[in-house]
């Protein structure tokens, strides 16, 4: 008991930090701060209500992973007038697939804030999805439907969708964007750097200025995944394609 | 073509009753009114918007069967604080079942509405959920979520969903009814009437009186299939058990 007590006012302590960091992530502040101090506790914790439910972060999962589903059939269905039912549902699954949800944890590097009795470094890959999910789950608990649909677009959707990329159209946003500028007569430059931090892999980042602003960001495992990112915000920012459904 | 045009056109001289009845069923006035259309329009009529998009109902199912979902996935989060996310999976694919879904269809009598080439009686069971889904669907494109929301917990929710039933645990819900009124010193009556209508099967109407006041009423084929209906209403609405998720 005195090692989950110990864990419990070591993570109370950093109750605070770990609110601010996580309300830069959200882009708002928390109101029921117990939601995503339980999106974020693993089950291993062994954690359980007055009434002997447990705490943990995966009934949160399934409010989350239904309304991950439901913000981006809204989003398709407006975006692609020709797809049918069968293509729409091809192209949702390929946006929420297990492998493109553990990338948006990943990005958002939620595994930090985890609390767990067990090592991180032994969760599968998993882990990374799973949270993305159960903190969606929690910002509609907390917040409501139009929040968690503003989070979805600012973390999904403009950094990851769009349907020439999903229909296998695009292979790459850089070039897109290069033409683009040259075709309207603007200067561009991509400011690489490492910028690996406390991340164990090499990480970069990239600054893309368009007429000496910059534009958008990026940061990736290569220098080219990151170029990726920004030229991608970068495209969507200009087109302003990113409407709300309907 | 002219085949066509006819069908329009005594569909648009219909159009106010159309409307009138839908109004009804929805409990609100719809706003874009070509989603309603399209929410009844079966593919069989062939119809193509200007860029050669096809107008039915087939792609307003994929909205409705994900708002539906994530309605029913929030309201079970908060209804069953003890379920894990496989009971909580469990759960809603009971409510939203292929069979559940086409009751729920049938009992608006949507069919009525549908416009098709192809006779009503070839359509198979499924129409009924089918066309349940595309009208949430045009629900949510209509008037947004919170009215989607509203929708499911009046037509799907109240009469329909309670987790004891789920679990099999409620075999009666007017035993449990006559229980609570004997509890309670409360009077009862149930007042039985055939009320087949249009309808090709006998129906039975059922209104129950609680106190001498009429309380809930039930419509099905069966006497006792009604009574259950108004039985369950009764119970909810008098338990107050049916709140918002959270």
């Amino acid at each position: 008991m005195s090692f989950i007590r110990n864990i419990l006012n070591s993570r109370s302590s950093k109750d605070g930090n770990f609110f601010l960091q996580l309300q830069n992530i959200l882009g708002f502040k928390p109101k029921n701060k117990s939601l995503y101090r339980k999106a974020f506790t693993h089950r291993s914790m062994n954690l359980k209500d007055k009434k002997g439910n447990p705490i943990n972060y995966e009934r949160l999962e399934f409010v989350g992973d239904a309304m991950l589903s439901s913000i981006i059939a809204a989003y398709l269905y407006g975006q692609v007038p020709h797809g049918d039912e069968g293509y729409l549902t091809k192209m949702r699954s390929k946006v929420v697939s297990r492998e493109h949800l553990n990338e948006l944890g990943k990005d958002l590097k939620l595994i930090d804030f985890v609390v767990s009795r067990i090592s991180k470094s032994s969760f599968g890959d998993n882990i990374h999805g799973n949270l993305f999910e159960s903190l969606i789950g929690a910002i509609y608990l907390d917040r409501g439907y139009s929040y968690c649909e503003k989070f979805i677009h600012k973390n999904v959707i403009i950094p990851y969708v769009d349907i020439e990329t999903l229909e296998g159209k695009v292979i790459s946003y850089k070039s897109l964007l290069i033409e683009w500028c040259q075709k309207e007569k603007k200067s561009f430059d991509y400011d690489v750097y490492e910028d690996t931090g406390k991340d164990e892999l090499k990480h970069f980042s990239v600054k893309l200025s368009i007429d000496e602003k910059v534009i958008a960001k990026g940061r990736a495992t290569s220098k080219k995944k990151a170029e990726e990112k920004a030229s991608k915000r970068a495209f969507f920012a200009f087109q302003k394609q990113i409407t709300k459904p309907i």
